[in-house]
């Protein structure tokens, strides 16, 4: 295997004529952010443009976009951005590039592009749109393209094949195998095994389930399971699942119309999706059987189904406001609640919670560890070995996943009879050369993790998280000190506006003792220099508070001369 | 049920002569410091004193207590201590009570013992011990105490029965049943079933597993799973498991030996929770086996096992430090990293940024997730039951779990035939009376959160947290205000002090400007007070920002007249 993560990269030198040179800028390394950029001929074609949803440890960020910083000399050259699908971490990144140069072409199925219309029109940005389907061609520059029908946890899923002089390539965008998808839309490994023998070069890979052994469930086994909590729900029947889902959504819509209930949809994104899935033809409604959630307050409670968003425990989605009570809807015992979606790592402490307070109200809670309610949307080891032998590519790139499942991706390459050294294990910015038909990590280009916080994009960054984390665990002391340089003392005892700290004011008054005791001793000119005074009380409070009670917040120190 | 979580609670009225108080202050709400106080002719029995380890909306805090403050009045009265078993859960709140009264009897199982006693060795404090067997009996003030073996993930687990005058109560502690235990010592069912003939009155059950489904697999199914490990590994093996985990590191040490390597212990807990178990005959060395971590330095990688803890992620352990590169054992491509434990819910984060970064040094990583290498210490639904129909107890009190364990476990009983209305899901601080044969929720008591911080203990509240989590979303800006008040005027450009906070200077120089504005449109009296001139300047620096960036971050103003 070539691996990245164990080498130290350059900047790539220029590429060579008739070569082609991938380099992702996200996805590699976490889940999301997906976004991967083909250069050839001078020319530039985007594959995907998500976002990344922060974890703990990135505090206060709304959302992680890919690093643009490579890109952003060449935005001429772009020829085109495809989107596989219209999932948040393939095109929420979408807006944000778009503000760079607004007429790059935005290509992708109808699904996908009234999804990302719907988003740019937030931005207030009208993108120029190419509408493509599975087995249609099209030519971006000296790109050439064509689709194939995947699918996924979101209707209309598209892998692309890019043909170049320098060989094809094929990126599977995120797909699975289900046999029995509710559309009968399979993935088209018979045009799979059409491009495997015309020869593939370099085949790009969705590698989210690559651990998991054996084969994803369909999607159709779950009916059961749903139709079980319809059958013996006794009141009301809350679901909660993606905005995007449209099969899921389907199949409760069907459940609830089979069971004589009533369907509202609550929550801004779940309203506006199912309205753009239900006038294109993606979601099927029975007559009658959605209507305004308001209306259902006046039915009784066993004729009741709600529809919302916060599965994964997001705390100003519906749900969690039903959990807290502090919702219109108010659950009551009795009440079921349907959590029909993926527990997505990161979410396990919120969603847990969420079961808790949900439990408390009486509210008896099916989710995927109880009941067969959810499947992934990724293929599995079992289905990847099977695209491997049916694609036998020259050479693979796994991407869309953390460190661990790309290696796991790489290593059922290499089982399937892929040579190790044709199998690349690249990270988000290595940049990859395909030269006379063999892929080469040839260096790295800056992608950093670009910080969304509230409408600053960029301008928070590591040493701002470093802060935040350090403020989390330990609060912040300001401390004002009215110094009376000539005495080398205190003028008046030390203020404190603590926030987030836990100290008495009898420790508070020793640290003050001890602040006296340090101007004391404190050299002349360290008294007569502004900063200096600063970084003397500063330093002095620190290191009286950590001998007083081992707690270490963060001390802004205001010195004021008297 | 009675489900005291929909209940409005009083405090408790005076307990009935002959009657038997039963008050969880641990446990009940949370998987951690366990704890429960029974009462009874005017004495006191604690089962367990545990800590709960904190979760990410906890920022700061080492570890939580249960709340003392119903105990503080009537410390005299409490005649001992009962342990079920020496984990942190059940033992790490013992100083903090002991340092309340020092002399309370310290009652529980050999090894048990000695983990508490090592523990209170760090706090300084020399206990009070009895040390009782499995069907040992000990009298306690009026409370006759019964002891029944129980396996679980740490040897020497006991159950306890109190026998009163108001009938006979059996607590299982934490258990499982295994029925082909490393130490042939299985939960004894036939004690159990003896108790049930006798009759038990109330039942506290360990709800922890009591959602999933079936049975939990014996310890000796793992042997294969860590056989092919030490069978397959090219070069070192890290293991990393709890420290109390003695049968999981015996079966590591018994895979090295049949493979011919040595093995080192790394880790102060590890080091010394191995010699306690050693030297008490809980651990079988063989001669020669284990080496000090140094020596294996100069040992072929083929014949290294190192035995570390950090499974759960905790960054400060020996793992996390490997992975981070600043370990003085340096991880390299063909090291295989196998984490034999549980993974605790709210730690999935972090356990899996530790194997991405172990996978980014080349480890392959083996956990439960990719092969059977744990099990469960804890009874599952199946077993459950089987101890509800051999005990047929007359009530029944979950513990041991959160609200959605608790409901679980108490939906096991009611389909074992206990009555619905003999089912009581308390929480912590609820009071449960046994009166007549019958258990009933009378009141509530405090029963808070008691946060360590550093050295303080009880200091840090929930107030504390809300300001850190404010602090960890969007940081801190002090602003010094240089007030010439008669002007109603800035004498100087604001000052500013930002820490978690992004935002450019041109922001803060348009705030500067709307402060300016704020202070020419304040009423005269506004300005006069010292008070409400920071409030003043405060406001005005909040709305400036939220309206240019939408952040929001902690706004500490000190103003200064000039």
């Amino acid at each position: 295997m070539q691996i990245a993560s164990t080498q130290q990269l350059s900047p790539p030198p220029r590429l060579r004529r008739g070569a082609l040179r991938v380099t992702p800028l996200g996805g590699l390394g976490e889940i999301g952010r997906n976004m991967t950029v083909f250069e050839h001929e001078g020319k530039l074609l985007v594959v995907d443009c998500g976002v990344l949803f922060p974890e703990d440890h990135q505090p206060g960020v709304d959302v992680i976009l890919p690093d643009f910083a490579s890109l952003r000399e060449r935005l001429g050259d772009v020829v085109g951005i495809v989107l596989t699908h219209g999932h948040e971490d393939h095109i929420g990144g979408v807006p944000y590039l778009l503000r760079e140069r607004r007429d790059i072409p935005v290509i992708g199925s109808r699904l996908t592009l009234a999804f990302v219309e719907a988003k740019l029109k937030e931005h207030r940005i009208t993108p120029s749109t190419v509408h493509v389907e599975a087995g249609d061609t099209h030519t971006a520059g000296p790109f050439g393209l064509e689709f194939v029908a995947v699918n996924h946890s979101i209707p209309d899923g598209l892998a692309v094949a890019i043909r170049t002089a320098a060989g094809l390539v094929l990126h599977t965008g995120d797909f699975k195998m289900d046999q029995f998808p509710l559309d009968d839309r399979i993935t088209d490994l018979r045009h799979f095994a059409r491009l495997g023998e015309e020869g593939v070069d370099l085949f790009l890979t969705d590698s989210t389930n690559a651990e998991v052994p054996g084969f994803t469930m369909s999607e159709q086994e779950l009916s059961p399971a749903i139709d079980q909590v319809f059958a013996t729900a006794p009141r009301r029947i809350i679901v909660s699942s993606f905005a995007s889902h449209v099969h899921r959504i389907q199949q409760i819509l069907d459940a609830a119309h089979a069971h004589g209930r009533k369907v509202g949809f609550v929550g801004r994104s779940m309203v506006r999706n199912m309205g753009i899935a239900r006038d294109l033809g993606y979601l099927t409604v029975p007559r009658g059987l959605v209507v305004d959630a308001q209306k259902l307050e006046s039915m009784p409670d066993d004729k009741v189904t709600l529809i919302c968003t916060g599965s994964q425990g997001e705390p100003m989605a519906a749900l969690a406001r039903m959990a807290n009570g502090d919702h219109q809807i108010r659950l009551t015992e009795g009440d079921t609640v349907l959590l029909a979606s993926s527990l997505i790592p990161g979410n396990e402490t919120a969603i847990y919670g969420l079961i808790n307070k949900l439990t408390d109200r009486g509210a008896r809670v099916v989710h995927k560890g109880n009941a067969k309610v959810h499947v992934s949307g990724h293929a599995s080891a079992g289905e990847l070995v099977y695209c491997y032998n049916i694609v036998r590519p020259r050479n693979v790139m796994p991407v869309h996943g953390e460190s661990k499942h790309l290696r796991a991706n790489a290593e059922l390459a290499i089982r399937t009879g892929v040579p190790a050294d044709r199998v690349v294990i690249a990270r988000d910015g290595v940049v990859v050369d395909l030269v006379d038909g063999t892929a080469t990590i040839v260096g790295a280009v800056q992608a950093d993790y670009i910080y969304v916080d509230g409408q600053t994009v960029g301008h928070a960054d590591e040493q701002t998280l470093d802060e935040r984390r350090a403020l989390r665990d330990n609060g912040v002391l300001t401390v004002v000190a009215i110094v009376d340089v000539p005495g080398a003392r205190l003028a008046e005892p030390l203020e404190f506006v603590g926030k987030g700290v836990a100290v008495s004011p009898e420790t508070l008054q020793g640290v003050t003792r001890d602040v006296e005791q340090a101007l004391a001793k404190a050299p002349r000119q360290a008294l007569e220099d502004v900063d200096s005074l600063d970084d003397l009380v500063r330093k002095a409070v620190d290191r009286s508070l950590r001998r007083k009670t081992r707690q270490g917040p963060v001390v802004i120190a205001v010195v004021v001369e008297a």
